[in-house]
């Protein structure tokens, strides 16, 4: 199957709009939702679990793979998707978010990032031709170029900087993707990857709109927007996307990577945004917590001590049509990992039972 | 269904016998494995899980569950198998294996047991009576009486004396049965529960067949043999199960406790013992091994790095017919909770199809 963005569905009222995106390993209803397989696996699940939630992409990040079990590994493998045995789209991240959230543990220079691994120690160089050999290697679907993270609040200067530099970076990357040098892998295979470009420029209006005119000038099938969700406010959040979906061409999937909470993908989503991935329904769950519309309860409560019903009477998911919110609560504080496990199943069910209430609603 | 053990083959050679163990919520093939769901779940797995690798019974810890949640909880739930959704049978042991092994944090008399909860430091008082009210909250299909167990090496006046107490604690729990003066529960709820002795008697002939004889002279519908497995090396424990299953009359089921080893097992069943369990497949697979007839192998191994293939080629469960050895020991060494899940499959379900064996070559 081809690559394809197809738009179904526009708002007449916001920038919502429903599409399918086409890709070798399968369709992906948009907006959608990619749960995290970080290592290779989501936390606490198996490939059935994810299946069975109704998730159509995963998320697995470069930086983590690279280090462990390595890419070389991955590819005498098969690549990553036979490897995890996953045969739906992955989309791998650069690994430049991870390497950047080291601080103290990584040099950048306009060559790349040497960086210590956090695994054991050891010394590493990442280069915008490197990520694009390491995710060929693992034959995602969709990769990510390198680009450079900063932290909020950020300095305007630095900010500026590390725009530039990822516009760089994404021009070495498409020229990497167009003519690649690399000994281990060839034009074919690495054009068999979708490479988006990432817009970054913290929580600068101009500088967001210089990043998303670069980037968009380079002309990727699809857009990543990067930064975001590391600490604003929401409403500084809903302002930079919203400057960005203004400039990025309206007929390529954007993914602003990281986010979020529930509320804040129901408003991204009315700002153009397309695709999603964040941590926080996996590691809520196995800290204790579900989530609701309303946030997030934690199931440790005395309250849930005698209540025989589901976590969520309304869903569909494994833990909630077998078990009661009493047994899961039990399960948690005897420090099952059941429980963790059922909590895991019912998040990102949620997550995904959201994704297509969302699609319907536009 | 009423309870009913019926024996469908023996073996002309050895004391091996094929049978059928009929419960109120179903038919135990003998013999069998009991997979072990200590606080409510088997470790790393869910309901679906222990169903699926072809457990037809569930063995539960009285001692866990009785401190979290409590019995009075479970009884709220309506019983053991509506709050941990198990619709097949249900074995709970007596929690004296397990408060005997609080060694300093017990003291024991001809009443009861006296201990402090290892959740909360709280105090607890166990009795013959007690117990029986708990595993008949519970709504166990098999429940098994308060007995002393001892350790091994011990020396034989106290194991002589551990034997006498556990005759007497299985006369009061008799006519407990018989005529219970519980205010919470009543004699038909009682009697619902099929009670088995315990024959105790450490690595002494002359204990262990004093004990069978006189747990054996209250006419149980079936019996457990207890204090086995618990250091002495196998030979020990064999020639002990061979006096026992020598006096225990033939037509009732014998349940060998805690045992063990794939070694242990075979060998236990040539001598005539028909239910076994132990947490030796589940908690080796959370330290990362699986099991073969020769032993187990932990998966960490250098040699597994590359190796692309299942754990067992001809086993059949989820892990194996999905995942490869190089892809369950990078989840291990990546810590995912999901190797454990994984490994925890196999193991379990690596027991079923010995049992299966063991069954069909009687």
């Amino acid at each position: 199957m081809e690559y394809r963005f197809e738009i179904t569905k526009k708002s007449a009222k916001t920038k919502a709009r429903v599409g399918k995106l086409h890709t070798p390993h399968g369709v992906i209803n948009t907006p959608a939702f990619l749960p995290i397989g970080t290592q290779g696996t989501v936390k606490a699940m198996t490939m059935r679990d994810i299946d069975e939630i109704g998730a159509e992409i995963l998320l697995c990040n470069t930086y983590h793979l690279f280090l462990r079990p390595g890419h070389e590994l991955i590819r005498e493998a098969g690549g990553l998707h036979k490897f995890i045995n996953w045969d739906k789209p992955i989309l791998t991240d650069s690994g430049g978010f991870q390497v950047f959230s080291l601080s103290q543990m990584r040099k950048v220079t306009d060559e790349g990032v040497e960086f210590t691994s956090h695994v054991d120690g050891s010394k590493h160089f990442l280069s915008p031709e490197k990520v694009l050999e390491i995710q060929t290697a693992f034959g995602s679907d969709i990769m990510m170029p390198l680009d450079e993270c900063v932290g909020y609040p950020c300095k305007k200067k630095e900010a500026e900087e590390a725009v530039k530099r990822t516009t760089r970076w994404a021009k070495r990357s498409k020229s990497e993707i167009l003519n690649t040098k690399s000994e281990t892998i060839s034009k074919s295979q690495i054009q068999n990857s979708k490479l988006f470009g990432i817009v970054q420029g913290s929580t600068y209006k101009d500088l967001r709109k210089r990043s998303a005119e670069e980037i968009a000038a380079l002309d990727f099938p699809g857009y990543a927007i990067g930064g975001l969700s590391v600490g604003e406010p929401q409403a500084e959040m809903f302002e930079m996307l919203d400057v960005v979906t203004d400039i990025l061409p309206e007929k390529a999937p954007r993914h602003l990577m990281g986010v979020g909470y529930a509320s804040d993908i129901l408003g991204a989503v009315k700002l153009g945004a397309d695709l999603f991935d964040c941590v926080i329904p996996t590691r809520l769950a196995r800290h204790g917590s579900f989530l609701t519309y309303e946030g997030k309860i934690s199931i440790r409560l005395n309250k849930f001590e005698k209540d025989f019903t589901p976590i969520d009477p309304d869903c569909d998911c494994y833990a909630c049509r077998n078990f009661t919110r009493a047994y899961i609560r039990h399960l948690f504080w005897a420090r099952e990992i059941t429980a963790m496990h059922l909590l895991t199943v019912h998040n990102l069910r949620f997550y995904m039972r959201m994704m297509a209430k969302v699609r319907a609603d536009i």
